[in-house]
């Protein structure tokens, strides 16, 4: 650490861009190692700042995992696709906010700052008990708290629940097994034949 | 080895009962300790045989992890169900085979000589090259290959592969994540929510 630096945000009212430096270089480091490959120290290094600013800001690298996972999923405006599909009237949908929904996702993994990350993590939720933790608390905070009050039916978590159990059982699909019929189709055609599972999952559709 | 054993089956015929002991030998193995854990010797010795004719009736262990699976899988009569249904006509199915078919692998992965061999070959499936293998090989030969030709519709490998996604994701959500919808949910409620999914996908119903 450089002498004299204050511990804590450089600017008193939102942290101005260090923090986001940090954001930026954690999402590098970690679609390079993976989270287990990651060090906070790696991650300190390639944003120009000291490891106990990278803690200050974001907790322990579980936690800053976390942040980046989420951060990415709320710029990308993933759930105000799906919520717009459940304010209108069942059975009258003028849209499939499935089929968006799922060209989003399979569009954002391509994404090479954000991909690897996610799939790394997905790759390690069999075999990883922290992996396993991130991605639960990560489907139960940003997704499932948020839509279930919006989703009709007396399950509306169960409801949310099948639509991320299609969602991750086609990008493992897609991109870990490399399903031939699955990784050589595009994301089009992908959208159009699983969009409305998500749509009836959801009481969209009757 | 005993002396005087012949290399290879006792009775000329079939193999007779040291093939069947020699499977029920690796089930048992593979459910302990996974396939990376698992050894020929080891199955060897649960069977009461000797490692050669481990290697005589089913080659390499992978081999005999694929057979394993692959046994279980024929012998409960999965496809059967499905393909009972695609010789219906479209839209007049009477029944749902995608409900019997979820409710069948649901129970089937409740069973302790096959749920935990499979299961440990999903959790590895992100992280371990050959588990990928076969469990792809395993999709491949043993599900599309059969079924591809009975389904309509210009993408009939598609069609099972996305069946195949969506019952890979309701597993892992199921007995790995854990999310608590679907894992605290009975086999009943799943297969009634998931299995008009798969019909769909297969274009039994419209």
């Amino acid at each position: 650490m450089v002498e004299g630096v204050r511990r804590g945000p450089r600017t008193a009212e939102h942290g101005g861009s260090s923090r986001d430096d940090i954001l930026a270089a954690a999402r590098g480091v970690f679609a390079d190692t993976g989270f287990q490959g990651a060090t906070i120290k790696a991650i300190a290094d390639a944003a120009g700042v000291d490891s106990k600013l990278v803690h200050y800001y974001f907790g322990t690298k579980r936690d800053l995992f976390s942040t980046v996972i989420a951060e990415d999923f709320r710029t990308r405006n993933l759930l105000a696709t799906v919520a717009d599909g459940l304010a209108e009237t069942p059975g009258q949908a003028t849209h499939s906010p499935g089929t968006m929904y799922v060209r989003t996702v399979l569009t954002a993994i391509k994404d090479p700052h954000i991909g690897p990350t996610f799939l790394g993590l997905v790759r390690n939720l069999g075999v990883h008990e922290e992996s396993r933790r991130i991605f639960l608390d990560f489907v139960t905070t940003e997704v499932i708290a948020p839509l279930a009050p919006k989703v009709r039916g007396e399950t509306p978590e169960l409801s949310i629940s099948l639509v991320g159990s299609q969602l991750l059982g086609l990008i493992i699909a897609r991109h870990v097994l490399a399903v031939p019929a699955i990784a050589d189709a595009d994301v089009d055609s992908l959208a159009a034949r699983v969009g409305p599972t998500l749509d009836r999952y959801l009481g969209i559709v009757d």
